[in-house]
């Protein structure tokens, strides 16, 4: 990307709802913002001034401690105020529906909602109801796209491609393809940065459909161990695992887990990924995820980044990012 | 009200436990604190220091996300900490009183309790137990003081009547009287300022006790439609509709709802007032919920002034509200 | 101590686990250092900057409103960021050990972790996992030592020993010691800081190893009243009732309660301490609990003191406490 091109470029998305509708010019924006906000994790005062005085809204329908707390942190690192609106706690469990519950929340003024929610589309239609900024934090099994994110995020720095041009990288995703946002998101930003993306896993988990989102099909994960750069091992969701179309643990991990001796046959720098948590002795081998090219840790300290950085440009506050950090060194 | 009395009005409540112990001039002073405070949520930062370095505590025993919500982002408007003390999560379960925990919570340094209780009279027991100040959010059926005073709020600000003088006005409140603690703070505030209140619903939800209010009181709908300047659809509870006292929930609406048909009937500029969560085709029509006439989302809006108006004057720093904006003007 | 040794100390310890691996000197330090803080809590802005853009988790596997929120509010008064991270809504129940919970804790960013786990030594396996400090809030029975802090502190600035050389003082600890974490961390602060500790309760439920600990062992509640500068009554735990080493709750009253008639012959200064949350006539009577003598709620409003040391010595921000004070004020 010329110098010329990234000077006119305005960020023009208000929500975030799946990485599909993202442009790679805009992936590419996104993941330089998410760089200039890593350091702020690791100084002393981890606060940047950039959101001060918003709102941001995590609307959680399912629970996750773990994706809604990289938003929490997210966000106060942005110095914005955070409403935890739990649907456990919420009044949709008085009959409201999801876009009265949305408008509610955006008539108090917030000015980000965060939301996952169990069916797919629910953050497209949150986003059509409020005047307010949308981030989709899984919906179903339609996107996931910050995990999408940070995914790339993670392959990019840690492959030395500081420029998120992933021409002649090989990506394999292993597992149940089908029902997986994470995959969705994946193989989204993947392909638009330039990586081949081999989905690996049972016939009836990986659908020929795949084929036309320009990605190699396998059903045999010991064909691909050797040529990829990196394998994301998707997480066995166990209430899948009394279906019909799923085989059993056991064989489950014989066939598709990534275990010690698989993990000696690829590359030496190959990336591990997992976006957690971690089924030990299932999906992967504890040796394995524990590891030196375990990127599962790394990937988690990447959200806050890449959350950081979506919560940043959804709110349209481009190009203020080095004055704000500038002003919090000061501040500290 | 003249400028005099203005000037040597000081606030004297440590405690919002009802309006019934209210006069007309603290109605006066709090609904226009609330007005001073109504741009704060429009601007950009929204905050001011008005509470930096005092403690609020939600103290909630029955689920409640809107109010809670409202009261969290009240506080943090205004700078204030906020401490989530939830039922569920709390130590009532080991047996503890509410008095005991109370006094617990005063004793960590809280200065503000804001308690919702299913008891009549739980907020007044509290503030009896406790020497910080305690803000009612709903007690049983007794009463919900910012509810009625977000509901005076938003037909002062909507009609003209800025200067929160009802007089001429009529207001209709539609439902289960008998047992809203929205409709006893609503009938409490709107007499003092001025207005005729107009109850409305079947014979044994609307008992003839309520007369003495210097209420109207009335028994269908139909008959007040035309004179009425704003009406209030109260929420149908409906763990009440298997009650002998309620009729079925299509005859309620038959009988109850805000059709269409019935608002069509309506003066052009009424107000159609809610206190949410709405029961589209119960109470009222989904069409006139959404119309332009309904202030529910408004309501909602001018909750948050309210309530930080309701924080800020029982912590007794009363007149520094415009000095405090000024600053966080400044700080932005 | 003298003002050398003082001088020359800095406190060594990234992690609070319990209270015995502590040594005299260090308990010296917390509690001095949460003597600077006590004022924090009294004064109009209750905040300082210490712990500015730091991140506090509460990873708490038990429920508890309480020592919650007194770490909650300790964390906002040293103004870092809170992350909730409660089991309840945790992705341990989607089988992640606590091993990884905390390792991806960490990976957030948190700074501090403070956990309450029912398994005894669960705050030192997370200790050993994760390269953030640890404050343990409780684990099973062994240890609990942010309440053994504020239990001493409550009897150093309560009986006039604002050094905290508590020789010649007798204190009781009186109820089910065996299972009592409290009752652990009790002993290793008293006993290190020169009180003799007696320990009352049946003898199944006060085995002779605690003789071993140096303490006193009693089963008659009556022979020990007269001695004592501060009796500690712990709280029935009501799940042990109806375990066959455990009496009747009518009989427990009788043979172990503080009651009226024996608080009158304790020396007129004595203390009265209870962990809360209090069993009203089972361990005590109301009437004692809620007297002159009674430390119940001080104990509460101390915590926060202990625990602001806790949290900011962890940090290893040791001796910046007096430039943060003169910040704060300045601020404000």
């Amino acid at each position: 990307m010329s110098a010329k091109r990234r000077t006119q470029y305005v960020w023009p998305h208000r929500h975030i709802l799946n990485l599909g509708s993202l442009t790679a010019e805009d992936l590419h924006h996104i993941l330089e913002t998410a760089r200039g906000f890593e350091s702020v994790s690791t100084r002393s005062v981890k606060k940047v001034p950039a959101l001060r005085g918003k709102v941001v809204a995590n609307l959680f329908f399912e629970p996750s401690t773990r994706t809604r707390s990289s938003f929490y942190l997210a966000a106060s690192r942005l110095s914005a105020d955070v409403l935890d609106f739990t649907a456990t706690s919420s009044s949709t469990s008085k009959g409201e529906t999801l876009r009265d519950t949305a408008r509610n929340i955006e008539a108090m003024g917030v000015d980000v909602i965060v939301v996952r929610h169990q069916q797919s589309g629910a953050a497209k239609l949150l986003a059509g109801s409020v005047g307010c900024s949308v981030v989709n934090a899984g919906d179903g099994q339609h996107a996931h796209p910050t995990q999408g994110l940070l995914d790339v995020y993670t392959i990019g720095r840690q492959l030395g491609r500081d420029d998120f041009d992933f021409s002649g990288l090989r990506v394999a995703i292993v597992g149940d393809i089908a029902h997986s946002r994470v995959a969705r998101s994946d193989i989204s930003a993947l392909t638009k940065l330039g990586a081949k993306v081999l989905l690996v896993g049972p016939a009836t988990l990986v659908p020929g459909a795949f084929a036309e989102l320009d990605c190699e099909l396998h059903h045999d994960l010991d064909e691909v161990l050797e040529s990829v750069d990196a394998v994301n091992m998707l997480r066995v969701q166990f209430e899948r695992l009394t279906g019909p179309a799923f085989p059993s643990a056991r064989e489950y991990h014989k066939l598709f887990g990534l275990t010690k001796a698989r993990f000696a046959r690829m590359k030496d720098n190959v990336l591990v990924m997992h976006p957690g948590p971690v089924n030990r002795g299932l999906e992967i081998d504890g040796e394995v995820a524990d590891g030196p090219n375990s990127m599962i840790l790394q990937q988690v300290t990447n959200g806050l980044a890449v959350r950081m950085a979506a919560l940043f440009l959804v709110q349209g506050a481009s190009g203020a990012i080095d004055d704000e950090a500038q002003e919090a060194e000061r501040d500290a």
